[in-house]
Order: structure tokens, then C-alpha cells, then sequence
């Protein structure tokens, strides 16, 4: 089976890393592998970032879908952006690494911290947890003062940042699972687990076994109404992969 | 003072109409005036036609505010797509015309009912009501066989559906107020009003009312911390206008 | 346009501040003035009192409609006592101050904090909240240990009470937005918006001025079910103009 | 021990049967009568109702809390019109009738629906589910096209209407419980039971014996923060009793 | 009116207090008493206690329906283990002790927070505030180092942290009542309460008083629809008195 | 890789038939085997047979982690009974079908209907949605007339039933997924998705799915507070394997 996973941010390490935590629990037989679209912002932080990125995130989507046999898609951003929208344009499952993240810590845990770069990132992942219903279950969202980026230049600062921050929503907010709200994170999550002795989850592994489970099942994304294919219509300015 | 409307749809009929609508009760010493961007689908009915439209928008907001000295913008699309990006690229106000349009119906009427295009589209409005805190007053969402431009295209029929629809929400709902849940309807607003007998608004008369007042109180978008300017950062594939 | 703004509480000192408040902002067409009714507390600070200054915000709005020629109505404290009443009575708009203040701070910032005099009157304020569905944007309700009055009397203390409270909302709970909730600090706005860095609402002229936009545009409260008028009936120990 | 019961409108008729209902199933030791306020409405429907009987009702409090050395309090109007004022100026229990129909509805079935008079009050309705955080146990809220006085003036056919939209909440709705939303609704009680095979309560009686559970176990409200007594200050138009 | 207490665990000394705690505020009629069912864990504090009492708190509810003529039932575990299944097997009144208490609390303060003892427990207490729709009503859930058999060998020890635990609720939360969140420590009410100026409930007596009120207004469990008698069928491995 | 499925009724035929569910799409390297506990109800239609199956469920748990070398449970009963406490008695995952079937339906579709045999279990289900946070995404709950046990005696009026009250949630409800709320319902799962034209969800094949996820990923249970093993206690009438 194929897995293409999208890393909706233009930073190639970013995409190598995310890749490599895509193939870490995969199965043998899965090919999976990941890229960064051919527009959008090198990280996203903001609203802004995380609109700019989704034509790319789409476009990959549909070329997986039309070009590449693709079986299953990951959206590889906390905020999973353009999840919904993906849905549209392709049958084959899509699955965010937040939504991931979440469902994979509901078995595991009766809650969850979420640990994610910049403060002002903070509605953004309120958000998310909206989308997939899971306000309850999350005890907090704690930010740092580090950027996206900043974490991906200095992986010793960054992992004692995260290291500081998950142990304060463990030992403060009664965290009983930390989920690393970046896919830049993946990187962090094995030194993190043996320091904080609860689970410790990256969305992009669970992302992968996710996606891999309902390909197994022959699973489609439901086409009756909300997510049926666009209408049919001309969308300017976009190239003609975008054209529904 | 000078507010400008962006229909976030490439149909310029659209956009004349939304003109008169934005012009109808302003002030006499507001200019107010509408825009498409030159880029995004003609018409929005899906998440897909949704995010697509958003960079036009944003785009639009980023040249109202450095080159046409705008003292607020108003997106006229009942999803209020790009919103609290928008917010992110000026601290001009920007307003929603669903966000006008709900504030506005709570403060005349205990609950409102949304009737709104295609069934599809179901979901971006309950999103609307999600992102306004307005679920509770929300009697129903009620959807019609019609899409976006159908309306455009054949008034009469378009206005029967409407009616008949609407007549369904207040009184098998109970809906007190109806909002028209697309900034196309905005030609229906009276004939609606006279035939129900109950409030009927459209948004974008209100959302540049709204406008108005927050200019006037000298208000100005929170940028302390979610609504900050983007991070300086490469964003490729895009215009240079869009680069923050 | 007509613009009548009743003081829920006897204090005519605070009635003054509160139409010059009104009229801050207001558009040189607009009559604002504000009135005290003949009957009710010196100040509003417990259901009691909240309960107690009804019937003569009542009294004052059918005054103003049948008597004033008004247009419209805003009730100028943040419990915004009567307020659902108050439209039954008329079919004129009719704002109360927190409403437009957190009407106005949704439309500004994605959070806000209120700050309001005494301990006692955070149930009040919660409730606030429920009547306008606005839980899910209020960062926290802070509370001071000085009573309406106090701050009526010693303004410089008043001032620095405010400013520290506000303060610890905006650095500790993460407030983008401060609400001052009670209509007697319209004084400080200003001084407070300087300090804090974020905007500061106090809600008196916010309603001014979304009972201007009301008015322009024609619209009235509906009448069709929940705010229609009271059944005629006779109630005793009222004056005459409190019979329907 | 003495339940001072309070009828919050004015009919006398009314405030009998809310006496017997009260004396029903009291303990031979629990002196229980009722009382109507020597001001207010005669009915209670709207809004303007509700508000205007209160002042009547705190006052009844005050003079059973001193002159009449009362153990506990009954507020005998479905919308617990003033509950929590009157927490504030008696340290007795006080007891509203919606309340105590809930709370007893709770410990008998899974849910409810309430069957209250007229189509207007069904927002009060709702706001009392609010107070007493019953939103989710309510299958359903059912009016009918007749008034309060209505019911009171033609039992049969009060009793044919309440019986059919009692039934449809049972059949339509699942409810598994009826709460009659009105005090004068006492005298259908055992006649409505017996027609529909599910537990229907009436609020009066379980209000009384709520009560007299109170002040068998020496409970006093809590005047801590909330409830304690109301600030002393001025309230102008109201009589000796209704200063603090 | 007989009235029968079960202590979902099997420490007799736990029993006995609960009994005197049930009788203290009873009527002189009734009778009321305390039993441990023959199986089960000697104490609840996870959910696997909290399993595997039920069984013998069911067999107690149909041996005291069917051989004791019993009136009510209390179970008197906080967690109110088996209760919905305990209405199914009965048709006489059955309360729980956190129902209990919570409903009595209501009746007394805005909110309330409730201390329990193990940290592991507080899911379980959230459970029961969702149970009885109380989450809004609760200021905060504290626990403390203590197993409940800790509390029931040294009771001066038990104290303080109790004592210590329900102020910083008081103080730090704002908590305007205390709610005993373990029916082992009704032997610490009456110092508690002393000590901290707001009311402190236990929920056994509460439990008691509210079976009265029930029994004397003739009230019986719904049997239309949730909670009617269990379908006839084998049940392995169980006591003949469990085959429904 | 070994997963335990454990059909918490003692109905033997189910029992294989969930069997053949949790290997239909189970990977040729993973050995899937159901078990019925040796005590508890034929079938799970009340709070009663629901509460009673569980200590057998927790016996085959215990058995499988200590005796058996199992690497993940699957609990087969939409009701998820004894989930919770399942987590505590072992470090090996354990999913429940229901939160199996909702964790899939969500990454398939914006929304689903549960169907479910009879109208009693509509609350059990309910809770169902509570325990995983999926109130919001659930459109309908629709139940029959058919017991567990009828679906298991007659196919064909089983699949009849089924397939029109699926129609009715899809058509009247726009369910856009169906999730079958009986673990007995395995059966049905293809010809229904074929007829409806949805998605159709039987839980079991989606948990074993889950289950073999979380074993690849190497994911434990949380054991830092909740989930932590149950206190070392005397549990009175249950067989050694159940003492922790």
C-alpha cells in the first residue's frame, strides 16, 4: 500500500524528518513517503501561514490521487489544515496528525497536554481540538517562546524547552499523555517518553498506522453530502490541477 | 470614511449587488465599495471552494490596507472565509457579513434560522455558528436544492425557494429571525421581510454598519498576541503582496 | 435620531458620566441623553438590587416610546438588567452595555477578560455571559474589593485597582480584550488603554452606537413570539404606566 | 416547622390550590399556607411578568423571615422568579417550584419534558433549565395555545389540552416524565398520572417537602460570597420592607 | 417507612457510621438501615472497585424489594456505583449519595467543589458530575494523599487533611459549599463545617431525607422506557436472587 | 501479535461471529480470538446485563495479560463495558468497539447515526457518546423492536429491520456514515453498506484494526493516575484472578 504524507510547510528537513517518522512503526509492506508542496510558507504559525498553505496541501492531494495510486493521504500539521477540503477532492482516506494524535491518546489515556511552538499559536490548536471534538479530554495547551523554526536549528534548546514545558502539564495541569502539537517534533518524542513517564505522542506515526488500518478495510470517505466531490466550476488564478 | 467589501467569489454580478447592499443604509459620508479578488472559484459551496478563495481575499485586505487607505474591511461570503487572517494582516477592523448578520439578529430576536444554498454546505454553517459562539441561538440550518449561481441566474424561482424555505423555519422551527445564509440573497432581503413577517437580514448591510461604528469609536484589531502580524518568512508560489 | 440611555440606578453623578460616554462617539445627528428612573438602588451589586431597578427601567422605556419619541434604547448596566423584558415593551431596539461590549470585543479580539467591582457579583456576571453565549471568550472574570460607589468616590484608587486587575487578566489569563464591567468606569477607559497595551471596552458607547446602526437600517425587534407584547392584565402596586 | 409559600401572582384562586397542593403530602407537623404579594401581575407569562412580581416576592420573604419566623420558602411560579435574590435576603432555605420538580425528576427518571401554557414563555422555560443546569435532561418543552387564566377559568378543557400535549411529549419526545411547567396546574396532577402511565410532577409538593428535608437537617443557605445579604443603600420607590 | 442504606463496600465500621449518619436526621417513623452487600471490595477508589461492588449492591436493592418491604434505597458510595441499573431492578425510590448531595447543595449555593481522596479518583468524580449534570455547578474537584481506609484509621490525621483540602476549595477556588466526596468521612461534618464558615454536606443524610420526601409523596421510579425491569434471561456464573 | 477479543455476553454463536468480524481484516501475522467470560448476561440491553458482564470481562482481561501473552483487547459490546476499568488491570491497550467505530467513522465522515436494537438501550448509548466525546458528530440514535437475542434467531427480518431504520437515519436525519450499535450486527455490515450507499461501521473490525496499531507502535495504557493499577484490597465473593 501507499502513503504519501503531505507536510504542508516548504522546509525540506522538516519534510526528511517527518518521512522518517512516517516509516518508523509502518509495516513492511507499506510505501510511505512525504513532500512538501510546491507553495505555501516554510512553517506555520499563524492563520495566515495555515490558509497559504492549503492549495498546496490540495494539489498534492489530488496529484497523489490522480498520478501517484496513492491509498491514503496524512495531512503532516498540527492544525490540520485543509482536512476537510481534502476530503473533497479525493475517496481515499485522509488523515490529520492532530486528529491522529488525539484518537490515538483517547485509547491510551483518560486526557491529555498539548505541547506546541509559539504562543500565538494557541487558538489555532483550540481549534483543532474542536474539529475532532475532543475540548474535554485536553487538560491544556501550553506554548513556549520558541518558533517553528527555531526548534528545528537548535534540537538541544528545543528539546530542553519541551522537556520543561511537558513536565509543567504533567505536574501542574495533571497531563496523563503529552501530545507534541508540530510535526517538527517528531524528532523529540523517544528522549521525551523516558523522561516524563507517561505516553508521549507524535500525530505523524499514529497518522500512518491510522491510515494503513482503513485502507485495510477497504474504508472510503463518505461521499453522500458534506464531502462529495466540488462542483464543477472555474477557480482563477489557480493552476490546472486546481480546476474541479 | 472609506470601507471596502470583498465578495470572496469571482462573479462580478455577485459583487455589484453586494455593492448595493453595502451602500443601501451607510452614511452619506462613507464611501463604501466592493471587490473581487483576482483569484478563487466563482462560487463557494464547498470547504474546498472556501480555502481557495481565502488568498485572493487576503490579498485584497493587504492592498486595501497599504495602497487604498481603508479604514475597514467587510468579507462577503457567509462562511466568513479567512476571517481571523485577515485579522492577522491589518489592524483595520474586518468583519464577517455571518458575524454581522448573527450579531445583529441577537440583539433583535431571541433565536435566528439560517436558510442557506446546497445541502453540501450544511457543515460550513454550522462552522459559522461554531466560530461566533452561536450554536444556542440557532434554530435550524435549512438547505435547498439550489446552488449558488442558480440563484443568481433565475430570480423568481430563486425567491420562491427562499420563502418557502424560510416559511418552513418559522414555523415548523420556531425560528423569530431569518438570516440569508449567502451574501447573494441580498436582493431578497425585502420581499422576504414583507412576506414573513419576521426579521429578515442579510449581512452585509450589517456588517458595514458594524464597520462604521467600530471606525467611528476609533477601534482597532487586538494585536497582542493571536491576531499579530505574521512572522516574517518565505511564502512561495504566491504574489509578493502576500509575502509578510 | 433619538437615543435614549437609562441608568439602571439612582446615582445621578454616574448617569452623568454615562451620557457623556453615550455621546462620545456618537454621530452629530444623534440626541443621546441618559436618565435615571424615579425608583431602585443607589447601585447594582446583588440579584437584589438587580431585581429591584427593573420596574423603573421599564417605566423609563415605555416613557421613551410613547411619550419621548425615541428611537432607540440602550440599558447602561453590565448585568443589563430587564433587557428581555424591556423588548416585549417595545418595538424599538433595545441594547444593553455588555452585550455591545462583548459584541463589539468578538468583532476586535478572540478572548476577553471582564473586570467588575465586588466578589458578590461574579454569579451576576456569568449569568451575563450565558444571556449573550459568550462562555467560550471570556479568558476570566475578575473581581476588586471595592463596591460601585467606592469607585464613584475615589477615583485614583479606582483607577489603580483597575489597572492592576486588568493587569493580571491580560499577563496571567491571557486576556486580549479587557471588558470593564460595570457602566460607572466609562471614566477610565481611556487611561486603562494606554496602559494595557490591548483594547479596553467599556460598553456604553458601544451600545450608542449599535443603536445607530439599528436605526439606520429600520430595523425593529421581533415581534412574532418571544418578545411580543405583554398580555394585557391588570398589576397591582404599579403606577399606570406599568399596566399593559 | 412553617413553609411560608409564595404565590408570585395575584390570584387568589390560584394561590388556594397552590395551598392545598402544598399541605398534600405534608408532615403533620409542617405548618404550610400561601400567600400572593400585595403587588404584581395576575398571571405570569412574559418576561414583563416575571419581572414585575418580584419585588412582591422579596418583600413576602423579608416580612416571613422576620415577622412570621417562617422555616423555609417556596417560590410557587415555574420560572423561579427571584430565587436567587431571595437567597440573598433570608438566610432560610427557599425553594423554587421549578427547581424542586427538576430535582425531583432527576431521582425518578432518566428525563423529562415540561408541558407549560402559552408559545411565548418558552424562553423562560428554557432560562429556568439553565438555573438549574437541566439542559440535557429536558426531551422537550411543550406550550399550548391557552393562558395561565385560561386554565384556571375552564378546568375541563385545560385538562383535555394539558392531557394531549402531555401525550405527544411521551410519544413524540420519549419523555419518560412530565413536569407541569405552571402552579396552576396542581389540580390536574392525579388525573393526568393515571392517564399517562409515566411519574408527573407538579413542583409545589416536592417544593414543600424539599423544604421541610432543609430544615430537618439545620441547613442555611450559603452566605459566604453569592447569596450573603444585599449591600445597605438606598432604594427609592419601594416600601420599609425592601430596604436592606 | 423503612428505608435501607447500602454501603457499596464491605468495611463494617464504614457501615455502621453511615447508618448513624442516615438516621440522624431522620423522622422518628422511620426506619432506617445499613447493610454491606456479601461480595465485593473493601473499600472504591478505581473504577474496578467501583465495578465490582455492583453486583452485591444489586442483590441487596432486589433482596430488600423483594423479603424486607423496603420503601427507598440509598447507595452510599460517592461514586453512585450501579445506580441506573439499581432503578431498573426496583420500582421503589433509589438515591445516591452524590445525587444527594449534589441536589441539596444546589438548593444552598451558586456551586460547590467536592473533595474526595485519592488523586486516581478524580475521574470517577468527574463521571458522577456528569452523571447528575452538575459539571457547570462544580468550582473544583480537590483529592489528597490519602487511601479511604487511611481516613478511616486515623481519624485526627483525616481530619486535618480534610480540613486543609475544603479551604483551599473555599479560598482558592471561590467554592461557596463543601461536598464530602466519600461516604466514610460523614464523622467529619459537623467540625468542618465549624471551621469553615460554609455548608458542608455529606450525601448519606441528604440521601435519607430525600427517600423520605419521595416515599411520602407516593413517588415510584418511571418503568416506561430506561429504567423499566430487566428483560428475562440467564445470567451466568451469578446468585439465583440476580436472575432477572 | 496476539489480540484478545472478549465478548462480554455468554452467547456462544455471537461470540463466533465476532470472531470472524475481528479477523476479517486482521494482518495474516496477527493471531485474533474471541472468548466469552464464564459468568454474565446472555445478552446486554439494560444497565443491569451491562454491570453484570463486567467482572467476567475483567476476569479475561486479567487471564490474557497474565496467563495468555495477549498483546491487545478489544471489549465486543457497543456499550464499551468495563473499558475504564479493563485500562486499569493491565498496560496493554484495550479498545472498545463502540470507541473503535466512532474513532473510524470520524476519519470517514463529517457525521453518523448509531443503530440499535431496543428503545430501553437509547440512554446506555447515549452514555456511550459521552464517555468518548462524540455527542456533537452522532445526527441520531434509532432503535427497533427486535431484542439482541431476535437479530441472532432471524436473519433476514434482522436485516429487514435494520436496513429501513439505517434508511430512515440517512434520509430523515442525514446521517452521512452508520455505525451498528450491536456487536451482533457484524453480520449485517455488507449487504447493508451495499444498499445504503454510506459507510456502514460494525465495531470489531475496526478495534482489532486499532489494536494491532497501537501494539506496532509499541503504546502502553497511561499509568501515571487514573489508570493505574487498583489498590491491593480484599474483594469479597470473586474468584482469586479477580483480587488485585
Amino acid at each position: 500500500m501507499k502513503i504519501k504524507i503531505i507536510n504542508p510547510n516548504t522546509t525540506e528537513t522538516m519534510t526528511k524528518n517527518i518521512e522518517l517518522a512516517g516509516q518508523k512503526f509502518a509495516r513492511s509492506d507499506s510505501e510511505v513517503y512525504a513532500v512538501s508542496p510546491s507553495m505555501g510558507p516554510e512553517s506555520i504559525e499563524s492563520f495566515y501561514d495555515d490558509y497559504l498553505c492549503i492549495p498546496g496541501v490540495l494539489e498534492e492531494v489530488i496529484k497523489g490521487d490522480k498520478e501517484e495510486d496513492v491509498d491514503a493521504f496524512v495531512i503532516a500539521c498540527f492544525g490540520d489544515p485543509g482536512l476537510w477540503a481534502a476530503r473533497e477532492v479525493t475517496s481515499k482516506p485522509v488523515v490529520g496528525i492532530a486528529e491522529a494524535a488525539i484518537a490515538t491518546a483517547k485509547l491510551l489515556s483518560p486526557n491529555f497536554s498539548i505541547v506546541t511552538p509559539l504562543h500565538r499559536s494557541r487558538k489555532i490548536t483550540e481549534e483543532v481540538l474542536h474539529m475532532h471534538g475532543a475540548e474535554r479530554f485536553c487538560r491544556s495547551i501550553r506554548t513556549t517562546d520558541l518558533t517553528v523554526l527555531d526548534f528545528d536549528k537548535d534540537l538541544k534548546k528545543g528539546l530542553d524547552v519541551l522537556a520543561l514545558t511537558s513536565k509543567a502539564a504533567v505536574e501542574q495541569d495533571r497531563a496523563e499523555c503529552i501530545l507534541l502539537g508540530c510535526a517538527g517534533f517528531v524528532t523529540f518524542v523517544e528522549q521525551l517518553q523516558m523522561d516524563l513517564g507517561v505516553p508521549v505522542l507524535d500525530g505523524v506515526s499514529p497518522a500512518v498506522k491510522l491510515a494503513e488500518a482503513l485502507v485495510d478495510m477497504g474504508c472510503k470517505t463518505s461521499k453522500s453530502l458534506t464531502y462529495s466531490f466540488p462542483e464543477k466550476k472555474s477557480i482563477k488564478g489557480f493552476s490546472q490541477i486546481l480546476q474541479p
